[in-house]
């Protein structure tokens, strides 16, 4: 008899089979009579009937919630409604015992919040098991997308020497003593004595490494882990998160829109084609928890909704200064709806701003790029105009930016004057400039922060309902 | 007219284009008038063959060796010997100089050690863009494998607050002020005050997080980095390096052995169909450093032969203890030609025993099982002979162990008693722990080092050759 997962019996007939063998865990046993028992392998259960009088009844009462178990009987067509096929019982075996009375995931409704201190055990919620689905589903079709375009998949270092990347504070990576280390004649810590014979971080993003394989290899892409010490207790910050940087040689900022644009729908209508039942799933929970919001509040857009705008709409691409006089002279700054008022060109945009451009005033993804100078970062491309850079951001319904990008600067003067102006010395980023030393060429990238990605393609609110076991300050529990 | 990239053109008839644009960095410019030009999409360069007389001679001096140049010509027929089709050079612009004096890749065979240092330049050398292509290749082939057998991605935590894993020496993360950090009454250091309020470290392994989503989702494996913080500075160690870690609900011991021949197979097997060139010409490259070798000391096989080894070969299965059996009695035992002699039961393997069980005895990959329980990790399940644990390590021509696996202790109770052996507090692993409270099952998994998969897939002797920017002790450049 051959052992099936539960999405491998419920895509087959029942007259196909005669009798099957499947592992999972109890969800809930109803009647003393229905078993509804989930492996992981899909949202759904199947539905395990018994016949309470053909088992003794000691075996009976450990079919509890949580409990492993091994079932083998017969697939049959299903009498319940719900279900095409269900299994009649024939032998019944508990793997492993469930206690009802401490087992923390209960056949009830939990907090989010309570299960998150159960990180361990919240998988075996159809909430969480269909997040975490949705999870791998994205990261495979990231994945696919770069292959099938001719993109080479590249690891950054995680641990890094270099502090000039400016994207945010940093953690330390150590190993000195922690309560004595080593100080120099000068009094201060001395890393020369310390494992990399340096002070070293944790990184906070990859793209300068990128640029080096995408100056040799063409187009590569990274997609790993990333860290940020920073003390933001928000649903919207993790300080260790993963985040998805392609970089490419030769492409302008023109094209480096086109690219991200046709990743993020690919991707998009990947998880449309492939897993619709979870984002069914997810829709139906989004929108039940809309309907306890006040009127004002709710979104008018479910998450399939929210999924096809982006994915059947052509992204609208204006520039910073384009998007700033249509703001000006928006309703809700013009009424003070805004709590943020724009008044002059070179403020940075707040998550309300980009929300109006694409919910209300555009009704559709939004592009803004050249960006004023000295709000973006120093490697970014200066325009002839000297006060813009060729920067962009992709602004989506619900959440503002999920993807920030930029033609690099490839002009070594420039790029030198730039690292001076904010006193990054070069010969902290000597391998850098040496990019631009020989053979330098136009060349681009963005990046995507995975969870921001996994937010906007699950409905999930908290960036901590997004990872398996969320870092964030004071938390590293698991 | 199109731009295309190197790999595109080389696959197109010339018969099919009239004219081409094409960007690249000069590889090498010969008797000024042929340009090979290189863009990472492929090992092979497209020749360029440009008439002298047409250019002017202070532009064809600036084509020198790491220049990047746009070229736009017609494809044609080429009439030398080596490739099928060349560019015949209608309009050629430098797009970024390289000072041939100064440009650290100069046409000629450098050594890996400078290479090494060069690790921001050295893809544009045809040995290390075929080493990251195939490292590309080879993730994407995991992913691949993982995903079409009902596998789920899922992320580990880096951080982590577990110093249980047991694998090794760990690193610290820490926001503390390194010099002055906060102690308590105690004259300890307060990590209440530290980022995450306790002692945190680089994790060493994803495995035990693992489990707790193989005990909802079914099927999960990990694929990230990975870290140690041990003084080895070999030609096989680094600080930090990724790894690959399936593990599997319901799965015993046997079911895991199948799970890692048949992976391993698959994705050696998808380098061979899609990264041939690469690997040709790499295995010519091993070829001919084999022959600056003492007889005695080189290998049997050629790199595809040894990839073809393993993709063509049932892996030969047997216990520890029979394997003991077979070293006692082996030759190279009894005339003393191993380092570490084979006394008795109960010693760690080394790899020329590993080595000679898989080259010299079986002549095919090997899996040992059953492993003493003294010498391998806690959580592995133990023997009804109360003596040796569900282990497995898979061993291959060349380097010896490629994969450690288990099938892991599913009962609390001997789980309790074995961490208490060797002092792991139960509050550490509370979490781990009801996996076995909740629903406990039979489970398995392994770990597979990546790099030491990509070392075996390029014939690369030194890891740090495999990685991009390889952290060892004393250095984190770049």
């Amino acid at each position: 008899m051959e052992t099936y997962t539960v999405s491998e019996i419920l895509k087959k007939e029942s007259s196909i089979f005669q009798s099957v063998s499947i592992k999972g865990w109890v969800r809930t046993f109803r009647a003393n009579r229905f078993i509804a028992l989930n492996d992981g392998s899909t949202l759904n259960n199947i539905q395990c009937v018994v016949d309470f009088e053909k088992f003794d009844e000691d075996l009976l009462k450990r079919i509890t919630t949580g409990a492993a178990i091994h079932v083998m009987g017969d697939l049959v067509e299903s009498q319940g409604k719900g279900q095409k096929v269900e299994i009649q019982v024939n032998t019944l075996e508990v793997l492993g015992d469930s206690d009802p009375e401490t087992f923390p995931i209960q056949p009830k409704k939990h907090s989010f919040e309570f299960l998150r201190e159960q990180a361990h055990l919240r998988t075996r919620t159809s909430t969480f098991s269909a997040v975490m689905r949705l999870r791998s589903s994205l990261s495979f079709a990231i994945h696919k997308y770069f292959n099938e375009n001719g993109f080479y998949y590249m690891h950054t270092p995680i641990i890094t020497g270099s502090d000039a990347e400016g994207a945010g504070e940093m953690f330390r990576v150590t190993s000195l003593d922690a309560k004595n280390p080593p100080l120099n004649e000068k009094g201060h810590i001395d890393y020369t004595e310390d494992f990399f014979g340096k002070e070293t971080n944790l990184t906070v993003s990859g793209q300068l490494e990128a640029e080096t394989y995408a100056m040799s290899l063409g187009k590569v892409y990274t997609f790993g882990p990333t860290f940020r010490a920073e003390n933001s207790n928000t649903s919207r910050h993790l300080a260790e998160f993963w985040m998805i940087e392609p970089e490419v040689a030769f492409m302008d900022l023109a094209g480096n829109m086109d690219l991200a644009e046709d990743f993020l729908k690919f991707v998009l209508k990947y998880i449309l084609e492939h897993n619709l039942e979870d984002l069914t799933f997810l829709d139906t929970r989004l929108q039940n928890e809309e309907k306890t919001k006040p009127q004002a509040e709710r979104s008018d857009m479910g998450l399939i909704d929210k999924l096809k705008f982006v994915t059947e709409n052509n992204f609208m691409r204006l520039s910073y200064t384009e998007a700033i006089e249509i703001l000006r002279n928006s309703k809700p700054n013009k009424k003070k709806k805004f709590k943020y008022l724009i008044n002059e060109w070179g403020t940075d945009l707040q998550s309300e701003h980009e929300r109006f451009l694409v919910e209300k005033h555009f009704k559709c993804p939004v592009i803004l790029f050249d960006y004023p100078a000295n709000i973006k970062a120093f490697y970014m491309r200066l325009n002839e105009d000297g006060k813009t850079v060729r920067a962009m951001d992709i602004l989506f319904p619900g959440i503002g930016e999920i993807v920030g990008g930029a033609q690099r600067e490839e002009r070594l003067d420039v790029l030198k004057e730039k690292m001076a102006a904010i006193d990054i010395p070069e010969e902290d980023l000597w391998w850098y400039l040496d990019l631009r030393k020989y053979g330098t060429a136009v060349h681009s990238g963005f990046g995507l922060g995975f969870e921001r990605l996994v937010m906007f393609a699950t409905g999930m609110g908290n960036i901590r309902d997004v990872i398996p076991f969320p870092r964030t300050p004071q938390s590293a529990e698991f």
